[in-house]
């Protein structure tokens, strides 16, 4: 036990007895996130009320040498929030205020447990829009979507979290509070903080606010599901909607495993007789979105889609969305042990990409299926088998291991925007190499000398 | 001397004698930039030609404890490229190819020493798009850009260089070659080291090659120029149309006296009688442009427009964009010494800068003048002046000390697109902190321990 019941006081005094929890249960609720199999306990959960606090509480975890994990909705899926060396997690939930929206300057000034989907309605409501997009915006934070430098569906055309973060405060795991970057899209004053926290995952910095930067809400969408007899047909599609310089603002695949998953789920009326489907949405300008959508019909019907059937009203585009959101829950329920994994290639090389995740599937002897991103590469597969027997977890673990190999072999990375965590930091040197391992490294104890922020995770031990 | 002869013939044996340039004249040519009245030699001025050849310079160097300045075409206005600690100008304009367009996956892979508007018409020709647009573009290097995180016109619909560097190769100070990012838009493995030396200005590692992010060209695009009665009504037009919701690809200002001076210089047509004019540009899908040029001339007039004038062929838009062009040329040759700034603030903050310089120019009897991104908020505020006299060259430095502190006040930050370099380092404290200063510092020295590249720059002394 690092922390004492001294420490502990302490830390009641700090932000409150009613934001300090240490009971069993309550531990064992911020023991895991949504990264399969990983699991540890922290010594106390902390929830702070104010950057103020924050930095109070860092002060004195330095001082004591206790590591700390900070956490917003636990959503991430590589154990990144997993406290493996006990510990503090510092909550970060409380801290949900936007606090300024500036519409002359198409900015939004929030704290990090905002959730994006709230954030995403209050801006919207207002004609503005705030670009990405993660799956799990209903339930996740901003301050997550920072940490682990979140995507989406709609990065092909509109980009990804670093792209509309502004400036952020936070605060360093000495307790010493900084401002990066500022309320200007230009900015060049020095090195660039800002991006350097976004996806850092906690190992770096607490972020306490976060100024965003924000779009005109696109006035038209229009949505659409093409269907194809095999997995290739579709790719090529969506290689010649590019080819023909068009970008939707999301461009789905979904395989034959995954769409039988989500009809027997959510039965949103996916064609069955399909081995693979895109959902398409193109946004913008009205008379744009017309002649795009267009446009992109056609080119699938030339590459020989089954069938294209446009979203005609309001309700028809929720039920195709609907498809796509339902995925991720369809296929988790079938196995007790669900790994959704984050390959990401040259949007080219999907289709080896998903032959190779099936060869896979059948080499170890692993149920796969596989969705995602298709306009930018960003696939997610899914391994599906009962960890609990170690045989099947040591398969998918092998499993896991050649995907990391293959992403990299086909010119792409090992994660598009889950991040690294606890789950993937044995693959980095793979990908980054000793040379830049070393400089982030050299990064992470030029910040936390200590190692007190999030141990353990990002950067292999 | 730190460079023996010793030193000089391993370095001619590395990248050829006739790349080493040791002659008087060569070393006054490389001695100063685009920043007026920095100067300094440089003992050694070597142009590898390979990415190896970099490695080997910078391993001999670090070896010999010789500083390092890299430099592209030397176009920066900051005197991030003088070398003022002598050491060897590493030139990178021989690192000139265009290395590959992935048409497919829209990227394109350059070496440092490209010109930014040869790659732009490389893209361009086959239907691509790299946005971003400094004002030096036709003599400007994509390393440079890339070195002080360049931005230009077309920042406020479409971002800036950090928003389209995907992955660089880059050569730390003891020569060790490291690769970052990749080929995909997602890529959040690891910290973002690409975006950390981004705006880095060759302080932290020397780029050997960048993968750059492309997107579709733009079908149609549509100028106009719209003049007013006061600095107001213009920055009032502006505010109105991000309030409409519209994004133009540029939104530049010109004051009266820069309207005069380009006037004078290139003729363009501007209207005389105007205290400001906007020159617009929108740009997208043809049906979108024409709706939104619309638009836009319709809230200029509502905004009493002295004249909207909409280019009706090529040639009209041509003589439009000639005159925010030729404003620099215009200004720079009516004193011996002209200082553009960098002031950026939240564009509608952009009446009360504008006001702000013309009562400095008042309170230190300087000459002023202003142009620069509107959209924004991004102005070039110029001073002129005969710096070669002492007590004008010190009116000038409080009046620039002044200007910075103002751009602060009103929300802003010292550099918008510019750099820091050797002009601006002093500022640095006023808006970063020391906080954040002590964090760049930390990554300086974790990067480079031995302080060899680009000693003085970025991070006052």
């Amino acid at each position: 036990m690092v922390i004492s019941p001294g420490l502990l006081k302490e830390l009641q005094g700090m932000v409150g007895g009613a934001n300090v929890l240490t009971s069993p249960e309550s531990l064992l609720c911020y023991s895991y996130d949504a990264a399969p199999g990983l699991r540890s306990d922290p010594e106390v959960v902390v929830a702070p009320g104010s950057a103020g606090e924050v930095a109070a509480v860092l002060r004195l975890a330095s001082q004591a040498g206790v590591k700390v994990v900070t956490r917003g909705a636990g959503t991430n899926v590589t154990g990144a929030t997993v406290p493996v060396a006990g510990g503090i997690v510092l909550l970060m939930t409380r801290l949900n205020r936007i606090l300024a929206l500036d519409e002359a300057n198409l900015t939004l000034t929030v704290e990090p447990g905002v959730i994006t989907s709230v954030l995403h309605g209050y801006v919207e409501k207002r004609g503005l829009f705030y670009p990405p997009d993660p799956a799990s915006a209903s339930v996740c934070t901003i301050g997550g979507n920072i940490a682990t430098g979140a995507g989406g569906l709609r990065a092909l055309k509109y980009g990804v979290t670093r792209d509309y973060v502004l400036g952020l405060e936070a605060v360093l795991a000495s307790g010493e509070a900084l401002r990066t970057g500022g309320q200007t899209v230009k900015n060049v004053t020095g090195y660039d903080l800002t991006r350097l926290l976004v996806g850092s995952e906690g190992t770096l910095a607490v972020v306490t606010q976060a100024i965003l930067r924000l779009i005109p809400l696109p006035r038209a969408k229009r949505t659409m599901l093409a269907s194809f007899s095999s997995v290739e047909a579709a790719a090529t599609c969506v290689s010649a909607i590019i080819a023909a310089r068009i970008l939707p603002c999301t461009l789905e695949f979904l395989d034959k495993a995954t769409i039988d998953c989500v009809e027997a789920y959510a039965h949103p009326g996916l064609p069955r007789e399909a081995a693979a489907v895109l959902l398409i949405e193109v946004d913008g300008n009205p008379a744009a979105v017309a002649e795009e959508a267009e446009q992109v019909a056609r080119l699938c019907r030339e590459r020989r889609a089954l069938e294209v059937r446009l979203a005609q009203d309001a309700a028809q585009e929720q039920s195709l969305s609907l498809a796509r959101r339902s995925a991720f829950p369809a296929l988790a329920r079938l196995r007790p042990t669900t790994v959704m994994e984050d390959a990401t290639v040259p949007p080219s090389r999907l289709a080896e990409l998903v032959a190779a995740i099936a060869r896979l599937g059948e080499k170890y002897q692993l149920q796969v299926a596989a969705f995602g991103h298709a306009g930018d590469g960003n696939l997610h597969p899914f391994f599906l088998a009962d960890g609990r027997d170690p045989e099947q977890a040591s398969r998918l673990d092998a499993a896991l291991a050649e995907l990391v190999e293959t992403s990299l072999r086909l010119g792409g990375t090992l994660s598009g925007e889950h991040g690294i965590g606890l789950a993937k930091a044995r693959f980095m040197p793979l990908e980054v190499g000793p040379t830049a391992l070393g400089v982030m490294r050299a990064i992470k104890k030029a910040l936390d000398p200590q190692d007190l922020l999030n141990p353990g995770k990002v950067l292999p031990p």
